[in-house]
Order: structure tokens, then sequence, then C-alpha cells
């Protein structure tokens, strides 16, 4: 608490600023699920071709979106990782700069709506424009108050390189904005060329880097590592493990409460339908929302229990690298993918010719959840003595419970899926029996996984 | 991160399922606010009929909603300042809880729909009651496992005690509410009451303590605090800032997004309509929202700037104490009620009659949202040796900033409510001015009250 103020009355610690930006980013980046969810769908109609008319377009801009708020959010932790005190003036550019970031959405709505017209990826890059140069104002102000920097570069004698290559990761998205800004007037096909290259540019990098040493060989890239190792380490390290916490929790936060939005949307019957209809018996009206009951709270569930997976895991990670940053956020992606899911699931009252569909849609989106949870593990694994707890690691007490935990829905939501291929008629049951059993299945598993290993030893 | 593991493999600490919780927490008591906004208001209806007619029912919904969430939040963290660590059977019945706990916006919508029928109140009820007993099943499970619960109580000889108070505070809710799912079916308005009751109940009692140790003088409650200073030294401490801050945060996050969730539904505009009313070009079409997008940079610059000045006083908050919660509560209503203020002031350009009715209500919400703020302040100057950081007590170097800080938004939110009273012909240019204007009096207040305090010495 002392610390908050050491530094003299106007110097905050950043925590509480990053908390709120890491709860504005991951809603803005999940939000956009919503009216994709809320797509009408009607009964008669097959979900095949109403997924090509309709929600295609719509789907692209909730991809597009949630890939580029994460984009804007790691340049945001990196920012922040060299910046670690703030005062009144950084907090209000912050905010400038969320301001611009919740706009994003709108203009990938338009760049679905009119994909002919220029105008949408010109108001995009332009905000994208504003918000590299926000954070770089952000940057030189944090340089011109070293005060405010992290220890490590506030005591270094390269303060201007540091600047300089943090300045250089922050504009590289929106230089190649600006590029596709002025290209959207001449050659529309190059801007979104350009703009998909500012999503997995970082990955591409990296990925370019890695292939290079695997060709070279591994010699270059340390004697490279060694004569930049005085520059670059404080910025190579991996992402905060903090930030990407508070991220998913927001994420996976919105989508449990956007379902409960819908079902207080949708599901209280009219008081005069109640009286024609059901000569005034309330119960009676409910009943007929009995499915939409049972697919909330399967929904509730299913997102409760992947946060909960979520939570232990990372209880025993030590340090999230980039690969399982972009690991976590790939499962981010379904986990907001699942209204969609509860949205079709809880029609099934409606005899639609959908059924089938709509529980293998939602088995495929539980199974990228989870099976992107279970590569973080894996490649955790891959490198335990720097990403793992000993606890966690081949042989320690937990590695095997872990292990079952993290399996568990991926396994599950596969065998529904090819269940309900075989079975067809039994696919509503067994989906919800699946829905219902898990929760049980997590406790089991602790007394199976006990009883086991000491029935292998 | 050594600690989080320390006490053995599945015991971990409680922190970030606790900000989870109070994600979910916060975003279920704002998110009902969606419905209100939602409402359409026909453009020759005038604003004070539809306030009657559509309106009341649903903002009580959402008052009661959020009062009631703010309850069971309040006795979440009271509940977790007692169990302090957690493990894998805690985390579920707490994901249980909020389960339960995000489907009480239903039954109230039920409640506002059929107020005669006994059935939405018993569900109500019967959830609260499981809320209830989940909770005493954790407190029983933390008091059955000694080594989670708080230091303070684990080395305490009066456990038992600890446990039937802890207990008592949490299952007097659920009475209430149990003996409300009775009365509900023999007679309703006693059944309201007793929910009213549950609101009130944690203020009334503290309120009739008060008002009894000033009548019968102060010695006697002097007295039974010592006698019982052993047992309940650790249970009438203050809210944990920390959670307030969580929980407040989580507010003014998804208010801030629910903004642009609005902007995307309405405001793409249909491309056959651009072809055939503006002749193709998407610039004109979207001139025609321009004062939507006035509207919501205002709304925004609004709602960033109020949780600035939270954040700054919460900076140099040392504790919050129970009436400072319920003020942050009573601000944090007004806050969810922005939405509704953006979707009236988004409606100008369709020229209603209700022009200054909708910056009336929106300037009502910003001043008491504001208002409240203010009054956490005052509160805590009444005991700023316990409450308030060295800097901001009447004297410190931050004092005269945060009360210009705090000052700003009442008495310009008061400021344009008048003059659009006098000057109702300039009603929309003052609004928009005044949320334009106020992001830079925050960066010139600092400078003023710089010079004034150097001229006044």
């Amino acid at each position: 608490r002392g610390l908050e103020l050491q530094l003299g009355s106007s110097t905050q610690t950043s925590h509480r600023l990053l908390a709120y930006s890491d709860a504005l980013l991951s809603i803005i980046a999940t939000v956009m699920i919503l009216p994709v969810a809320h797509t009408k769908i009607h009964p008669d109609q097959k979900l095949g071709e109403s997924v090509q008319q309709l929600l295609l377009a719509k789907i692209a801009v909730y991809l597009m979106t949630f890939l580029i708020v994460t984009v804007a959010w790691a340049a945001h932790v990196r920012l922040f990782q060299v910046i670690e005190l703030i005062d009144d003036v950084l907090a209000l550019l912050n905010l400038a700069c969320m301001m611009i970031i919740t706009f994003l959405p709108y203009t990938f709505s338009l760049m679905a709506s009119f994909p002919e017209v220029p105008f949408g990826i010109f108001l995009f890059s332009v905000c994208a424009v504003v918000i590299g140069l926000i954070q770089a104002l952000i940057v030189v102000y944090g340089f011109y108050h070293p005060h405010l920097l992290n220890q490590q570069i506030q005591v270094s004698e390269n303060q201007s390189f540091y600047k300089r290559h943090i300045l250089k990761i922050i504009l590289r998205g929106p230089v190649l904005c600006f590029l596709a800004a002025i290209f959207s007037f001449f050659f529309i096909p190059l801007s979104y060329v350009l703009l998909g290259l500012v999503i997995v540019f970082p990955h591409l990098t990296r990925f370019i880097t890695w292939c290079k040493t695997k060709i070279v060989g591994q010699r270059d890239e340390e004697e490279e590592h060694r004569s930049l190792e005085s520059f670059t380490f404080y910025l190579s390290e991996p992402l905060s493990k903090e930030r990407v916490e508070a991220f998913s929790d927001g994420v996976y936060a919105i989508v449990a409460t956007l379902l409960i939005l819908d079902i207080c949307e949708d599901n209280v019957p009219d008081p005069r339908e109640v009286e024609e209809k059901f000569h005034g018996s309330l119960l009676e009206a409910l009943s007929e929302y009995g499915p939409n009951y049972l697919a909330y709270f399967g929904s509730f569930v299913t997102i409760g229990l992947l946060w909960f997976v979520h939570h232990s895991l990372f209880l025993y990670l030590t340090r999230a690298t980039r690969l399982m940053g972009l690991l976590n956020i790939l499962s981010l992606a379904f986990i907001g993918g699942l209204p969609l899911a509860y949205q079709l699931t809880s029609e099934f009252a409606e005899k639609s010719h959908n059924e089938i569909e709509a529980i293998q849609v939602s088995c495929v989106i539980t199974f990228f959840a989870s099976i992107f949870q279970f590569a973080i593990w894996t490649t955790a694994l891959l490198h335990e003595r720097e990403t793992l707890h000993p606890f966690a690691r081949y042989g320690g007490k937990e590695h095997a419970f872990m292990f079952a935990k993290l399996a568990l829905y991926p396994c599950v939501s596969l065998g529904a899926f090819f269940l309900t291929c075989l079975l067809s008629e039994f696919s509503t049951a067994i989906f919800h029996l699946m829905q219902i059993v898990i929760p049980f299945a997590f406790l089991a598993l602790r007394i199976f996984v006990r009883i086991s290993l000491t029935v292998m030893k």
C-alpha cells in the first residue's frame, strides 16, 4: 500500500488501471458474439443454408474483432511492462486509447456490411493509427519522466535504445494500417491483406526466426542473442501471467453473463398470452421454456468448468510464454462462441430440423475451446523446468490429476459428437446428459486418479 | 507465488476465484439495464408518458436486481474474508453458487411481468434459499478443514463461535426469503415487504445500533464492545478494499462496453437502403448517425472520467468502511443507468419532443453518480485518520486537488441541468459542450489548483 504513493503524490502503481483495461478489452473482444447469437434462424430453414446466408459475415466480424482486440491487448501488455508506474496524464491517455479501441467493432461491422466500399476499411485504419499514436505518446511521456519506467530500464545506460525498440513494436501495426488506409482507395484487396498481416505479423516474425535457427543452426542465434542480451533481455520476456489471467477471466465472465441476458429478454412470457393460451397458469406457460432452462444450465456449467480447468492450469504455470498466450487466445475465441451454441441448442423446443447440427456445432466449439487448453499444458510440459510448478511436472503429485482434468472435456465432447452421429434419435438426451454429468466427473476424477495411482504402485 | 501452493497440492489462494466472482457479480448486476435501455420510445410520444407506461417496471427490475446482487456480493465478500484459502471442492461450490445468482435477474423479470402471481416470488425465494445453503455448506466445509481459514480465526480458541456468527450473517437473508416463499401463497404484499427487508436489513441493524448508542450514550456500547472484542474483532472489519475496487471496475467496464454494442446493432446502415436513398454513398448515409457518434463519445468520456475520479479517490483511501461501501453501491447503481442516458440522447436526430427531458435525465443520472462519489470522500474525511492517506487529509498536498476533482462532475451536471431549463433552445449544444470540455477541465484543474495554492500562500 505504501508503495503506491511512495514516489510522490501524483505517481501511482498501475495495477488497477491495468485491471480495468483488461476488463474493457476482454469484454469488447467477446461482446461481438451477441449479434451473431441473436441472428434469428427460422425453424423451417436448414441450419447449413442459414449459416451461409446470415451467419458467415457476422462470424467473420466476431473473429476479426476478437483477434484485432487481442493484438491491441498484447501491445498494451508490452507497453505497461516497460512503464510500471502511472500518473494522471498517463491514466487519461490510456482512457483515450481505450475509447478508440472500443470503437473498432463498429468499423468491422461497417466493413462486413459494405465490403466493396473503401470507407469502412479507411475508418478502421484511421482508428488503428490514432491508437498507435496515443500509445507512442504514452511511451514518449514515460521516457521523459524516467521514474515511471521499469526499474531495469531506469538503471540501464541504453534508455534511448529501449525507447526506439518499444516504439518500433508499438508502431508496427499502425504503419501497416496507414498503408491499408491509402491503398483502400486504389485496390481494396491489398488493404485486406495488409490488415490480415497486422494480426499474424508478430507470430510470423517469430516463426521465421524459429525456422531460421532450425536451418542455420542454433549457434548463430545464440551469438546474436548474446550481443543483444544487454539490450533486449527485458523486452523478450514472456507475457505477464497476471494480465493473461485477468483477460481470460473477463472473457469467461462476460460469456457466462450474456446467457442470462438472453433468458431474460426471450423467455419471460407475455401476460396477455398467458391469460389466453394457458388460462392464466404461469407455471404451464413456463414449462414451455423447459429446454431453454436446460440449455442455460448446461452452457453455464460448461463455461464454469472450462474456467475451472483454466484456473487449475494457470495455478501450476510459473510463466506464460508467447506461444502459450497465442493458444490461450485461440481457446478464448471459441469460449466466446458458446453463446451461439446456447442459442442453437435452446431452440430445440420448436422441433426444428437442426437439432443434430446444433448439438454438433456445440460439441465442436467445446472441443476446440478445451483442446487449446490442453495444448497450453502440452507446450508447458515441453519446457517444464521454466514453465511448470514442481507438483505438475512429470512425476509430480498433481501431474496425473491435471492431465485427467485437461483431457476430460476434449474426450467427452468428441465422444458426444460421434455418439450423436450414430444414435441420432437420442442426440438431445446424450447432449444434456453430458453437460449434467461432467461436474460430478470432476469430483469423481480426483478419487479415480488417486485409486489408480495407488494400484499402480 | 510460492504462497499459492505452500499448504499442500490441493490448497490454493483464493485471489483469482474472487476476481472472477467479482467480475461475474458486477456484470450480472449491471446487465439488466439493457432491457431498460432497449425499450423503444416512439418519437411522437412524450417521454413522461413512456416512462410511466413502459419503463417503470423495467427500471424497478433493474434496481432490485442491482441491489439484491450487491447484497449477495457483500455476503460473498464477508464469507471469503473468513475463508482465505480454497481447494477444488470450494471452487466448484462457489461456481454453483454463482450459477444460481446469475439466475436471479430472470426471477425478477417474472416478478415484474406477473406481480399478482405467487410463482415469480416463490422462484426467487427458492433461488435465494439455495444460495444461502450453498454458502453455509462452504462455511461448514471451511471450518471442517481449518487450514483454509483466516489466520486469526485459525489460532483463536472460539472457532465454534465464529462459525455460528458467520452462519448467522449468511443465513439471515435466506431465512427471510424462506418466509417470503411461504407467504407468497397466502398474502403476496407481505412477501414483497420481506424481500425489501433482505436488502435493507444489514443497514437497518447498523442504523438501529447507531441510534441506540447516540441515545443511551457511548459508554454502554464501549463496554459491550470490550466484552465481545475477542470474538467479533475480525468480523466487524470493514469491507475488503480490493474487492470493492474489483466490483466497481466490473460495473464501469461493462457499462462502457454495452454502449458500443448498441452502436454496432443499430447504426450500421442497410446496404439496400444506402443504394436507394443515398445513391450508394456510404459517407452520406453515415452522416445521418452523427448525433449517435457524438452521444457515444460523450457517454464513454463520462464513464471513463467517473472511473478516473473513482480510481483517484480509492488510491487515497486506506480502508473502506461499511457506509462507504453503501455509498459506492448507490453511485454504481446510477453509473449502470448511463446506457439509458446514452439511448435517450442518441435519439436527437429524429427531432423528438423529448430533447430537453432526455438531457435532463442524463444530467440527473450523472449528478447522482458523482454526488455519491463525493459523499464517499466526505465520509472518509470524517474519520480521516483511519481512512485517508496523509496526502489527502486536511492540509495534505493533494487535498485541494482531490476536492476539485470530486466536485467537478456534480457542479457541471447541476449547472447543465439549470442551463437547459433557462436556455432550452441551446440545450443540445450545452450538453455536448459539457461532455467534450470536461476531460480538458481535469488537466486544467491541476494547474489551476496549483496556481491558487501558490497565490494563497
